[in-house]
């Protein structure tokens, strides 16, 4: 490694063996190695392509002298591949000759993603289990190991920059690009064994196959951070990578994760969880909306069609839930940011971070004056989110969950008092359970019109979630009578109803599912409130 | 695999190859294997061990008629190993003849922790790469995907059980073996390669040694769920495992990972998060103490010293301060929990959780007629809480932070109104700031004697939360007038203090930093209030 000066020299290339899965550019590749004088050795699919555009190349087992044998299981696993990969160049050179060995240079070889072959729907486990490479690993490894004097590619994304690299050092590697390759192959054969792992994990125990025996994960860093939640503490954002073992294509869906940012201060890490969840909420809308949130809780948010002002007017109504919260916190849209709501936000308060499916040119315009606000622009938002998992940190493990993707529409509400909600109240109902959805619990929130009036978030009583809900309108202004109220999971007793009543609520949307169901209905039914059971709880710790 | 019928029958071991980083039980296993008839190979010390015990070994390089070159970097990467691994029995018979293949039903290999390596502190780079293993992992993947004819064994742990389902199969293993065993041999390859990318992967970019380029974790299974934060999402619960991949021994420290159930239903999604809650705010304090968890969030929170009570008098005082929310909690100690104080929380309220270090012989009797209530032992609390990784769950990312062990003592108070705080406030200060780190943000806890008298949690805006705190006193008829108050983040506004001062607070505890300290200050000089700055914060969300 570097420790070593001789390894710092850039490393010629006399030999390269080429064995690709994903053949893209392979054959320029080898056609301006061979130009740089590389001899070139090859194996199957890769040999054929090679050799029908005229590159000259040798195959593996003409090089070996040892045929292919059991349909390719056995081919490269031999001393002249591995012993001309693997030998200490000026170390080994004399037992390379007495064994007729001859040094490989570079290694060209990446595997076919597991996980590809496994999402095919038609894949037996025999299929599984006969596209695992077993040679390709080998020298990937082998080479990345010997990387103080060899070249190991793993991307069809890298040989422009390996040429380069051979450009400008006569038709040598650098050692930084050696090393950094070296670890891209390591990085490349982690996530294949952890795609294996994670595949065959599901198939032993009692045969719960979402969870497999062990979990193998694999995040991309995108971002290090200044410190994490706190001051004192270390933090980086990675993203779900390409590899496939975690999320996979669910890591295309618009998020955070996928976000680009266009001006302002590099994001904190409480930046980047108040972003999550102000888009994650403000994606349950399809109508023009726009999110709020403080602390990992929506304060403030609002629907309002294209017809009574959209975005803009849906930006002043979320903001006058609570002012004071919205002071310095997140805000996302479902809608491209246009110019006369960024100016109207960066007027009216101080924002930490503004996202939005699309930025405009105005609304960029309208921010720049702002340089330290985040602007964001993630790309269109789905019509559904994706599946994928979810996870909680304890300390000692981890937790894991299916993400909260469940969604309910009208139909799937059952309606328990006498009184039916009217088509003003379903529209607030349906609106109020989804900021519930994303407002620690115990939440309560209390809407009108489709505008929050009220936020009750995070206590560890209903009744107290409630009253804060209650305070939080006050504080606003905002009157609470005539409005509808969500509550995330069912009203233990008839009290959260009958405080209800008294503040003016007249609808209510509630899992249901509690012995005392009765009694909770009664207490609607006396004071003339609508209430609909969902039959699905939304818990946010 | 299954689909194949000749896969389900045993498999016979007429020959084994073993070469073993941990050298536990090894030679015992070879032995009972040359009893059976089975012919074994090994390579370097593992060979000299079998040899010194008498056992009948061939050395590979005798066997492949090719010499261990290279200080052993070539020694098993030869056809006729890899042939005999990878062999389709019944198929592949021919050609192994012809080329003089023998069958190895058996790789009996173990690579030695490449963390363990690299925690050496006297560990180079250039020993690191040394010790990257080849032809080992090698040897395990090309067994692991053979497995439907031989059996891959890298777990001395296994030894035994490999020779019990030879003997009961007429000296072969049986395929369930073999699959579970293949298995756990991918697990292992791709812990290995996962702990070289992190590691190679902290030595590229801008030098953050903590975060590599790539982040690979694995995580072992050790419950699946009923189902996760809501009935529609699936779970289980994962602890760090012995490959030193995540976490490392720092899964070792008593934590709900390490606890063992005595009694009650299974853990669920959210009693597990609670549990990890309130075990690491109890393990804060030294003197005798009780921390029960509602919703994420300690609702009440006490210490008391052995001659004044200990946790039977602690566990009294927190759970008047919220009996409500106390309902349904869980509940941790510091201390080993005893008969009497297990029976009266038994006799008093509805419990979801006991944790404790220990659990006494007679706790087990008083709470065994609650046959739901769960009963946990997680042994002896650590003096300090070990470093590792926190998480928090993005869509299509990943947050990680250094775990928030920031830790206050006396000395580090920072005295900043005209006023000292007396030694009854700083204790109850100390002990309200443990509190605080602990409640979702903002996070205001109000104490008196070393008890909680209210806290408000999860709220937006600060002066909301002491709002809270206040409500919470009040419905537990508990005097606020004459507490202490913490904050987990300053007072960006005097307010916080006037309203403090107002409720009859005797001294503050908060990191500050605001801009407006000096007014928040000066707002606590004027009500004679004692404050003391942290210079630390604990957000928590």
């Amino acid at each position: 490694m570097s420790q070593n000066p001789a390894s710092s020299t850039p490393r010629a290339v006399r030999r390269a063996l080429l064995s690709v899965s994903d053949k893209t550019g392979v054959v320029d590749f080898g056609r301006e190695l061979v130009a740089r004088g590389v001899e070139l050795l090859s194996t199957g699919g890769t040999y054929r392509l090679l050799q029908e555009n005229g590159i000259a190349v040798t195959e593996v087992s003409a090089h070996t002298g040892f045929p292919e044998i059991m349909d390719g299981r056995v081919k490269t696993l031999h001393p002249k591949i591995h012993g001309g990969i693997l030998g200490r160049r000026g170390q080994d050179d004399a037992v390379m000759a007495e064994h007729g060995i001859d040094p490989i240079d570079m290694v060209v070889v990446n595997l076919y993603p597991f996980e590809r072959t496994v999402a095919n729907p038609d894949c037996t486990l025999a299929d599984a289990v006969e596209n695992i490479d077993i040679g390709g690993p080998t020298m990937v490894r082998a080479c990345a190991k010997n990387h103080d004097h060899t070249t190991i590619v793993v991307s069809a994304d890298d040989y422009s920059r390996v040429l380069k690299d051979m450009a400008s050092h006569n038709g040598g590697v650098s050692h930084k690009t050696r090393f950094d390759l070296a670890i891209k192959a390591f990085e490349h054969t982690a996530a294949y064994d952890a795609a294996i792992a994670n595949y065959f994990g599901q198939r032993v125990g009692n045969g719960e196959a979402d969870f497999p025996r062990t979990l193998s994960m694999q995040f991309t860093k995108k971002q290090s951070m200044r410190y994490g939640e706190n001051p004192h503490q270390k933090a980086a954002f990675y993203v779900e990578g390409d590899s496939g073992v975690e999320g996979g294509s669910n890591g295309k869906e618009a998020s955070i994760a996928t976000a680009t940012q266009l001006q302002g201060k590099a994001l904190s890490f409480n930046n980047v969880a108040d972003t999550d969840a102000a888009l994650e909420c403000v994606k349950s809308y399809t109508k023009p909306a726009c999110v709020i949130v403080k602390h990992a809780n929506p304060c403030g948010v609002a629907v309002v069609p294209d017809a009574d002002g959209g975005i803009r007017k849906a930006y002043d109504l979320a903001f006058e839930t609570d002012s004071e919260s919205a002071f310095g916190g997140i805000i996302a849209f479902n809608r491209e940011l246009d110019g006369d709501t960024a100016a109207a936000i960066v007027a009216r308060q101080f924002v930490e971070v503004i996202i939005a499916p699309r930025i405009s040119e105005a609304a960029r315009d309208a921010v720049s004056s702002k340089a330290n606000v985040r602007l964001l622009e993630c790309g269109e938002l789905p019509a559904k989110s994706g599946n994928g998992w979810d996870y909680k940190r304890v300390n000692g493990g981890l937790l894991v969950q299916s993400r909260d993707t469940g969604m309910i529409a009208a139909d799937d509400l059952k309606v328990v008092t006498q009184r039916a909600p009217s088509e003003r109240e379903l529209h607030d109902l349906i609106f109020a359970w989804k900021v519930a959805k994303f407002v620690k619990s115990n939440a309560i929130v209390y809407a009108k019109n489709r505008q929050t009036v009220g936020v009750g978030a995070g206590q560890m009583s209903r009744v107290n979630s409630a009253r804060i809900a209650a305070i939080k309108a006050e504080q606003a202004g905002l009157e609470v009578a005539g409005s509808v109220m969500a509550s995330d999971a069912f009203f233990p007793f008839r009290d959260g109803l009958d405080n209800a009543a008294a503040v003016g609520i007249t609808a209510v949307i509630q899992p249901g599912g509690s012995v005392r169901d009765e009694e909770v209905v009664a207490a609607a039914n006396e004071a003339g409130i609508a209430m609909v059971f969902t039959g699905m709880r939304h818990f946010r710790h």
